[in-house]
């Protein structure tokens, strides 16, 4: 007798853990950098491919597991950081890879908020390099929310679960 | 009268949050990759710098915050992964950063169990490319354990604090 397997379940986004983070990518740049910008439409993330050049990435642990990420354009992430610092600070400034982590902190502790699970978020890491690929972690579904502003692109990767 | 400033505090290593990533990054690799390993002395890393091509970062919350970063040179990760999964993988598959992911969390895994601070590790992050650059926390001391094998280099860069 044959052995039967099913298909694999597709990976759907849900979206109340997707939500959030499109809310708090909106408000923290309006009001804490003063750049206007144009959500896009949330999409799976389904192979492994490079993101932007500067990274921001703030794990979640408790009732909700994973990491968000948001990654910039480098020319981008300059030109926010001098609108959010009021300085031009170059990509190896330590103050820059601070600036990111500040921006990539307000927006996952304003979606923390919202979520009805409790959890805790990690101080961010910033990595810098060009083309390099953030994995994501298998079995989750990676939802991408592309942000575009007057000063370049970035996204908001979300690649967490509810905890077991 | 002229202001005196206090010079800055010179960053020193907290042997307590540094030695149980050497002993944990030497048990993991002989007992779970059968592959012997050489730790070096730790020092302190001073200005941003590249780490090598493949990285695990874990983070830490609770009473101890910050992040772990296990970065290897591409070549040593493959041969790792081989070594540790049985199987050859490319940088780009999935099980690959599963693999390093894995190695990753079992060192910040061990060593968390030596701390006498209650703290949390997310699941890990993979980054993959080229001499990216992992920023450090700005004002925790972060601390390289470069570890020689005999297929490559890895460090264990260790960014932790005691949470205030």
């Amino acid at each position: 007798m044959a052995v039967e397997t099913l298909p694999p379940k597709p990976q759907t986004i849900d979206s109340t853990l997707v939500l959030p983070f499109m809310k708090s990518a909106r408000e923290v740049f309006n009001t804490m950098v003063g750049v206007a910008t144009t959500i896009g439409k949330p999409h799976l993330k389904m192979q492994p491919a490079p993101t932007y050049d500067v990274s921001g990435i703030v794990g979640f642990s408790g009732n909700v597991v994973g990491s968000v990420v948001v990654s910039f354009q480098s020319s981008c992430a300059v030109a926010l950081v001098k609108a959010f610092s009021g300085t031009e600070l170059a990509l190896n400034d330590p103050d820059f890879a601070d600036a990111i982590g500040e921006l990539a902190n307000m927006i996952a502790g304003a979606a923390k908020k919202e979520f009805d699970l409790i959890c805790n978020i990690t101080v961010p890491s910033i990595i810098i390099g060009c083309g390099h690929t953030v994995a994501r972690l298998s079995g989750v579904p990676c939802v991408v929310i592309p942000v575009s502003t007057p000063v370049g692109e970035f996204a908001v990767e979300v690649n967490i679960k509810p905890a077991k």
